[in-house]
């Protein structure tokens, strides 16, 4: 089939995520069909090239088309595709757990297996409440969650979600929460200043459970950085107090840490840089190098033994499970992805990197829609605003970010800015010197848009 | 690492599914680690072989380690293994939702994808209650789910779910449901004979509907088999009168079809038995012949239509995606698929095999503890009873189950009954030889555990 006839079926056939079907009438927002992939680059049927720099949903660690994961897939696939998990396991399961519980200094220290970020989230909602309720506090049964939090779209993880935009219309499907605020440092809800912040915005967390302690589970967090949110960013501290507050009031901390784990901060997991151990983490992502799904739910030992017991009745059992929990393919490409990350030397391969794109992001920082220039790890954001001594925003219908990308498109790479944000989510292979030329993309994209002119 | 190493590292490190990790101590319980799969057999650390009459969790169809699509995977993973859905797509997408669609004759015609049964069902769920949103009837809210359900393991999907060991628990972070009587047939909850059977347990639907049509937004079902509820089997019948029941009320028909799907019952959906179309069907296990993570919910114009909408505020738009939403690698494989099943005629290789396992199940016909012999396709199930004649059930406690699992594992089967019931999902490619040989097994480990004596 030719590229015409391939866009027909592709709108025939396919309903796509997040996407409003009807705007692909427009010839500018056709879906670009990719055909090959290479290290930090996308080409589409065309041959045009794209930087990939949101690694395609954030997943792509090592590059596309990485030969060694392709290999180990191959290999696993000629011994065994997949096995049935309850009853049954295999080495690459076995292997990978070892390694990742080792890697988490032996803390959390129990894998429960799932198949995306969402179900890793579902696990941990269901296992903390499941917990309390082994543990005789029934009542335990809410969650608290943060403004502007994105946790995946099954109904569990809708309802710790907090952004109007997914959410809200879902309401009478889900649980109720706790909202607490957002910790948006750029704009402030407690109207501090970032220089002599001391996390004020925690109150509103121990405001809530200084009436209802008795009847919450858990708090969910995205640590240091709220990424659907806008790529809102906040300090360590934040989650050290957290922790404090969390074992005050006798609930569970919850770190989401889907979209920031496995390096993306420039550690293995976002919480290590706050210096405290959460009582269950979730992780997927980047855990296959961004080939596949796959996540983790890991736990410490207070919680799974809990669950520990002679169970005749099936109450003390964790429910939860999917067809291809554990699948070998998957396990086989997150151990390899391991040993390369490893082999790599993962943190300090990192560090010129990190360095190198906040040198880069200061490029930006005298434009007069930039109000806000953040980065944590291997994570960079821009927000732009329509005025920066206001930080008034631009509304949804300025479609900012939309044109930021067209022009990105043009350039060779592919921005996709969220929520009047451009940020770089980039696989960690990129090169220094590729890093200076996507920030010039991105630059001269913005200029495009908003040229640096009254 | 030898044997007794991996599976010291396998219970200290992992969280199994649906387990009471305690049960572990014991000798009996332990994994068993698998190296090796070729065709319907799985190959553990010690050279044993077993026969998988499960499919490994009911998605193996071509048997494992398939020559084909081993090459599929590898030669899409040289090409591109992932690229972000949302603006971008890519050929085995394409190819696979026109496949599909054809095959079902156009009248569910728009692919909506995601990772697993739970999501397919999630999706499915709140494309229901956001198209009655966008009808104007935001009151349509609720669903209809049957007794004995399983629609998966994510918080929307357990709302649906009708049995109580799996569901009753999680009953606080759940939406409220209507649940309708179980179309059990060999324990009629009518008291109705097969034979004169009308489907009078749908009346337990309309009493519903009677009263609260206007708060109803759908029914959700297994079609002609709830699995995990017990292999319970049900005649295409109750859905063709379902469907007049849905339209007569203006509810919405959502057909899961995550365990039947893609040839299961002999046709590509069950719903095909009943001569009728749903507004809306999950699919997954299948979908990839047992080789990984991917589903779709298909829908019918009239509700992609309702979507379909100049959005200025994205009221309009199905907000839902995940990382992997259709990437290429389980699309390569998923088309590879349908290539390989249209090649094999599928429903017509079936067919033989479908007699072949009527015909074995004969012998276990007269055992004093088989109640019920029950077969939809390829799936087939023996129900045991302490007495024929009451049809009095084993207890939980007596974990007859269990014990026919042992010794079909010493026989070369894994067998894996459920709730008292023995049964058989097999890869499509067992031949009619291997079926004899299974069902022996099975008859073998029957009488190991239940003598035919009294």
């Amino acid at each position: 089939m030719d590229k015409t006839e391939l866009l027909r079926d592709d709108i025939k056939y396919i309903w796509r995520p997040f996407t409003q079907m009807k705007s692909l009438e427009n010839e500018n927002n056709k879906p670009i069909i990719i055909k090959k992939g290479k290290g930090i680059y996308l080409e589409d049927i065309d041959g045009n090239k794209y930087i990939d720099a949101v690694s395609s949903w954030w997943v792509n660690t090592l590059g596309h088309s990485n030969k060694r994961i392709n290999k180990a897939i191959y290999k696993q696939s000629k011994n065994i595709e997949h096995v049935i998990f309850a009853g049954f396991t295999h080495t690459p399961a076995i292997e990978f757990s070892k390694k990742l519980v080792n890697l988490m200094n032996n803390k959390l220290n129990h894998v429960f297996f799932s198949d995306n970020g969402s179900t890793a989230v579902e696990v941990a909602l269901k296992m903390a409440y499941q917990y309390f309720v082994l543990k005789g506090q029934p009542q335990k049964r809410k969650f608290i969650a943060l403004k502007n939090s994105y946790h995946g779209d099954t109904l569990g993880a809708v309802s710790v979600g907090g952004i109007d935009m997914y959410h809200k219309l879902y309401k009478p499907l889900l649980f109720e929460i706790e909202q607490a605020l957002s910790p948006y440092c750029y704009r402030c809800p407690m109207n501090c200043d970032k220089q002599s912040c001391n996390c004020e915005c925690l109150e509103s967390v121990e405001n809530i459970l200084n009436n209802t302690a008795n009847e919450i589970a858990g708090i969910i967090i995205e640590p240091l950085v709220q990424a659907a949110g806008g790529m809102i960013m906040y300090p360590p501290k934040y989650i050290t107090k957290l922790r404090k507050i969390c074992d005050k009031y006798n609930i569970l901390l919850i770190d989401d840490e889907v979209a920031m784990g496995f390096y993306r901060t420039g550690k293995l997991f976002a919480y290590e840089h706050a210096g405290i151990v959460p009582d269950i983490i979730c992780a997927a992502k980047g855990i296959t190098a961004g080939y596949m799904p796959l996540s983790v739910t890991v736990t410490t030992d207070e919680i799974y033994n809990a669950f520990y017991d002679d169970d005749t009745d099936g109450y003390k059992t964790f429910y939860h499970g999917h067809s291809y929990t554990a699948y070998p393919l998957a396990l086989a490409v997150a151990l390899e992805n391991l040993k390369i990350l490893e082999e790599m030397n993962i943190e300090e391969y990192l560090k010129p990197k990190i360095a190198k794109f906040s040198k880069e992001l200061e490029k930006f920082r005298n434009h007069k829609n930039v109000g806000d220039i953040r980065q944590t790890g291997m994570v960079c954001a821009i927000e732009l605003v329509k005025d920066k001594k206001t930080k008034e925003p631009f509304n949804y219908e300025d479609g900012i970010g939309r044109k930021i990308y067209l022009e990105g498109l043009k350039l060779g790479a592919i921005l996709r800015p969220m929520w009047n944000c451009i940020y770089f989510i980039t696989p960690y292979i990129i090169t220094e010197k590729q890093i200076e030329k996507l920030t010039d993309i991105a630059y001269k994209s913005l200029l495009k848009v908003l040229p640096d002119k009254e």
